[in-house]
């Protein structure tokens, strides 16, 4: 997929972070000055070592803060991609994840109305809005209905993305994205998502623990598939446009658990466990999304098989082994 | 519309606001003992002078706050009615309105799954959550699109007391308000809504004006049916749902106005004049709520003709012309 940054100012926040961080990269190489910024909440994905030698300028503060303003004012364009991803910890602390996902992001809009509204600004959201769904696929129409805090945050983060569209004509995008997985992703936390963890268990090759029968099913997404969703949401087509990406093919998480455990050649063993509580109460069974729209509309369609996938990310992280215990 | 309140210990958060506080008179009425919890923001529609001469507890509080606890504590019935309704505000001051009408929301669902998880709780949301609608009327199934912070902040408010209600088995409901009228609404802001600016001007003979050609529709629905539905929804099968409550009549804003001018025997004229661009901005044309659903599962219907509604209203105001004038 081809967008020109070359010569762009580009912001990407959240950029230390991981789908920011490889999103860093990527613009980078395509010739952008790139600048980031980011929290780097403690418990968050975000850490430096992301963008080690790499060229771009980082600030390390929330989008919410003053100095904002001052790395958006020259961007041509902006990469929303920070928040808080937990679902967990959504639970444990609601104002917090309220903050991080929607009160910040309001901040953000507003300076970025201030000081350069003609800017392209491409919003991160979550198939989480979605909660758990009537019938599969589900496409942009199926009404939102989360289950956890952490999707009314993110529902909202969104939303203020298109209102500033709306109201004020600011040149936003949303996309819903599913189960992300790749290079970077912070492995080491129990709290981010069932694919890191078990990324981190085979590598190490410990028992992969399967909550349920394993037949709950996603579509998962690898990194660089979302990448070119995000450059591909930089069109004027998709101006004041919120998009589901997906992957077309979905699997059962017992099918996902054997992936992984086959294509890195772990010794590890596969169990299927109880839920435990915190989980079982925001659950929502099986997953797929429909990403019809945005291929029509902007030709974006996911690329990489999960098996491959898989394979890549295997070995990203068995050439970077800090990945399975920072902390 | 028959609920039994006597003896129930309820709280009514909002509750010298303008639905709050008719509430707050139909509890006391019906037995119930009432306690408030308001924090009187000084924009907003609180008055002490809405509760004169009813017995209800009142303490002068956000929602979000500690003393929160104490009054929900032993209470059988919540009514969440805590919020700010400006649309025009909320564009201004987008933080504030997420403060007030989702973060304080989660801080007062953690209170109350705290200190008393089994008490029932009814939310006020707002047909705001819908935006400008592609077809009309609007049920439940209608994707959100808000236009503005408000709604945004709103849908953030409803769905987390649906959150509480998956996740904890609250028993949490939620009902999305067409435009409310009728006694003890603040009628001397004009960012309060376009019905209290009209009452306050045809009381005073002043002009109506009415932005764009008055063919817009609303479906106004008065105070009186919409306490029927919060008590209605106290029923079990209310538990864990969100309903449309509109009126299942619709009128353009000028036959609204020309019947207000009629009914109250006004000198007022009616003038067309062109949007202000506040307005225009977050305009959502034509409004029509379908409550289909709420009246065949619990049985609620509005009642109360426009005409009649009107009638008594202006009525209502003629006796008490501390109304126009309070700031």
């Amino acid at each position: 997929m081809q967008t020109h940054v070359g010569g762009t100012v580009c912001v990407v926040a959240g950029g230390l972070g991981f789908i920011g961080s490889n999103l860093v990269r990527r613009l980078v190489d395509g010739g952008a000055h790139v600048r980031v910024i980011d929290a780097l909440v403690p418990t968050h994905g975000g850490d430096k070592r992301n963008l080690d030698g790499v060229d771009a300028d980082v600030v390390v503060a929330g989008i919410g803060d003053p100095v904002a303003a001052e790395v958006v004012a020259d961007a041509q364009l902006i990469f929303n991609l920070a928040g808080q991803v937990s679902h967990t910890a959504s639970m444990i602390d609601p104002v917090t994840d309220l903050t991080l996902n929607a009160l910040d992001h309001a901040q953000f809009l507003e300076t970025v109305r201030r000081v350069n509204p003609a800017a392209r600004i491409v919003h991160a959201s979550t198939r989480q809005v979605y909660g758990r769904p009537e019938r599969l696929p589900v496409d942009e129409n199926t009404p939102v209905s989360p289950v956890d805090v952490n999707g009314v945050a993110k529902l909202a983060g969104e939303q203020l993305h298109l209102v500033y569209c709306r109201a004020y004509s600011m040149a936003t995008t949303s996309l819903r994205l599913s189960n992300v997985y790749g290079p970077r992703q912070r492995l080491s936390r129990d709290d981010l998502g069932f694919l890191p963890v078990w990324f981190r268990k085979v590598l190490r090759g410990e028992t992969l623990e399967i909550f349920g029968d394993g037949s709950q099913r996603r579509d998962c997404l690898h990194v660089d598939d979302v990448l070119d969703a995000l450059l591909a949401s930089t069109a004027d087509a998709a101006v004041g446009r919120m998009y589901n990406v997906g992957h077309c093919r979905d699997h059962s998480l017992a099918e996902i658990a054997q992936m992984m455990v086959a294509v890195s050649g772990s010794a590890s063993e596969i169990r299927f466990v109880e839920w435990p509580a915190d989980h079982e109460r925001i659950d929502i069974g099986s997953f797929k999304m429909d990403s019809e729209c945005i291929v029509a509309e902007l030709g974006w369609k996911a690329r990489v098989p999960l098996s491959e996938g898989i394979r890549d990310t295997v070995t990203f992280y068995g050439d970077h082994p800090w990945y399975q215990s920072s902390t």
